[in-house]
């Protein structure tokens, strides 16, 4: 018999795209569902960036260089700059997606058997990429109570091994939209110099912070060894088709091991770069709008979810995702259930069980995930179908028994 | 102190890039370099699947579905009818490059310490993804005075062991150009049925074949469990910088698996996905015109080598390259020394030494790798070049030495 690999039987489905037949089905029987569990956006992408890759010459699309057009890395060192991390062009590495730079990263810097140290709920891909490198995820739990804040430095310490070789770190953080502040950002630059780990830094969500300053891990002075930053335009420019990403580090060794993959893989996409390349021309009264939209919309998620009966979820401080708990018995259940068994006024809304965020098992169970990369008037939509939906649905619990719950699981 | 992984420390460097800093060099001092060492085509990218991005409409640059759209699969479905497969858009995933295939493919099927057998000299990056995967290379090695046909069955089992999973198969080959026969197609069939293994198919060059008829794995009957796919656009429209390929199975099991690592990794490229769409639109005939190019670029490259004092080719089927054996000593140190200390009428030209391609060490040490990717004029110019290099070359060898070597080799 032939026999598919055993890391490919343990590879995680995603637990966002695992509702999907459900959504369909749904879609097909009339009802409107209203996507508020992924974090696509529905920004415009800029034209002007699209119009680059219709106005350029191309005679024959080569490959380009393995790490990415000079060109093109030259102007990120622009970019980068306007946003107080100071690089070279020979510091960035041009990838295909984020997705792309965290597998470099992963398989530049770490062994199987290592251990990667994440705060959960964690960006479920960071299970994949973990998977397919041999490496063992170690979450240490964030809690909704105080908004998913970074844990403090003895959780990390309680579960730092011989193993331990790096941390993951995503801030504005997908799926909470927490946004560490630079005290939090010192606090792991402490652990990773003293334990000699590596800072892999996730990035994505960079421009949009709305309580606070940013810190990037390249803000942070005398770990430059350290610290791997992993960065999209995804989600920066709305451009997540686009599959174009960097892995950044002023650690020749990684980025020079980074290469050897990356020349294995020939090189990135071409016409997202030209797309790239004209982004960095964008002026930075561009994220004004989009920063704004999205402002009015976490405004009115997170109001309309406290208002309702037995349902928390805390400010996010960046990023376009929520996590709220609700009254209920299991996510994963009353997820299907809303496609499933459920409409209001023909409508109803799809969410992301929180439980495929967690690396502990059992946890966010009466917990979603929210992106709201939808308008006002669809988001406030969404937010009626959930509110009817939390008094039909059958495994709804008592907030005293939820409030329990979360008080045993500390 | 910080480590670098023992995967990134033993991945191989490109032996095709290693000679870049030198060809940079004798650039900067005012000599023209003829690339004849990388498979970057110069024929023109089909304007009018340029013209699809230019056209195509596109207020968000969305995710696309982990396996590609459904709209382009479905007209893949048609292209691969037309060149007799007969596959359904649900056994075709889009891929970012063929490079994403393979990998894709390695980690579905294969666990760390299996072994895949593939004829030597093969496209070095097999070397990459297998060390990626933590999988075992197996050469058996093809000769260049049978232009590299398929070693007989015997000799493949002469490696097969209980850890032998795969066979990679690359046809027309890169960096032979030598097209397998359905003879020998059936022959892999045979050995990959006895012995449960995979057959993993490169296809990358499957509209350039001259001199027979073209056979696919997907041609092969009674496998559709073992044939795995890899395929690309990147020579077939001369748009490798689009990154865009397919992994095609039949294997469901194969598929399902692979679609995890997709979904970790989102989706493949948007903008390369029109392109690609509308390239299943060109007419039959457009390939009439590149093939008839190649054919004349094939036919005065190998006579030009033939002819020259100690240099034999044998006529490739297919594909665009060409690998000859040379009169030196070394083809690492002949190629180097071809960008550093010579130049011809202030013109000298890049090569890929052959070592790169065995698996077996010190094999192709007089063997070179051309690419014919130039037109005839520059070709004939770069024989020019490498004819009186290899009359001035200080480690020129003597034919009868050189053929003593080959004859011991056996």
């Amino acid at each position: 018999m032939l026999q598919i690999s055993n890391r490919g039987k343990q590879m995680p489905p995603s637990p966002i795209r695992k509702l999907v037949p459900y959504a369909e089905a749904a879609k097909k029987s009339g009802i409107k569902v209203f996507h508020l569990n992924i974090g696509q956006p529905d920004i415009e992408t800029p034209p002007s960036i699209l119009d680059a890759v219709r106005k350029a010459d191309i005679p024959v699309l080569e490959y380009s260089h393995s790490a990415g057009n000079e060109s093109y890395r030259r102007k990120l060192v622009s970019y980068y700059k306007s946003v107080g991390i100071n690089v070279t062009h020979e510091q960035i590495m041009v990838t295909t997606g984020g997705s792309e730079a965290i597998m470099f990263g992963f398989f530049s810097c770490l062994n199987p058997g290592d251990e990667v140290i994440i705060p959960e709920p964690f960006y479920a891909n960071y299970n994949g990429f973990a998977m397919q490198a041999g490496v063992k995820v170690v979450p240490i739990t964030s809690y909704i109570e105080n908004g998913f804040a970074l844990p403090p430095i003895n959780e990390f310490e309680k579960v730092i091994t011989e193993n331990t070789k790096a941390i993951i770190v995503c801030s504005p953080n997908n799926p909470t939209g927490y946004l560490y502040s630079r005290q939090e950002m010192e606090a792991l630059k402490t652990i990773c110099l003293e334990h000699k780990l590596y800072l892999f830094s996730d990035e994505a969500y960079r421009e949009f912070s709305y309580s606070g300053e940013y810190t990037s891990a390249m803000h942070l002075e005398g770990m430059d060894e350290n610290v791997v930053l992993m960065d999209t335009i995804s989600k920066r420019y709305s451009a997540c088709g686009a599959r174009l990403g960097a892995l950044v580090t002023k650690n020749k060794s990684v980025y020079d091991t980074a290469m050897k993959f990356a020349q294995a893989r020939l090189s990135p996409p071409g016409l997202a770069q030209i797309m790239g390349e004209a982004a960095v021309d964008l002026p930075a009264s561009y994220f004004d709008s989009p920063k704004a939209e999205y402002l009015k919309r976490r405004d009115l998620l997170v109001s309309r979810l406290n208002r309702m009966d037995g349902v928390f979820c805390p400010v996010p401080g960046g990023a376009f995702y929520a996590i709220a708990s609700l009254p209920i018995d299991d996510s994963d259940v009353f997820c299907q259930w809303l496609l499933e068994s459920f409409s209001h006024n023909g409508k109803t809304v799809m969410l992301a069980p929180a439980t495929g965020f967690y690396g502990t098992p059992g946890l966010g169970k009466n917990e979603v995930r929210l992106a709201y990369v939808l308008n006002v008037k669809d988001l406030s939509d969404a937010m009626d179908c959930l509110e009817e939906a939390l008094m039909q649905y059958p495994g709804r619990v008592q907030t005293v028994q939820s409030e329990f719950a979360i008080g045993n699981r500390q």
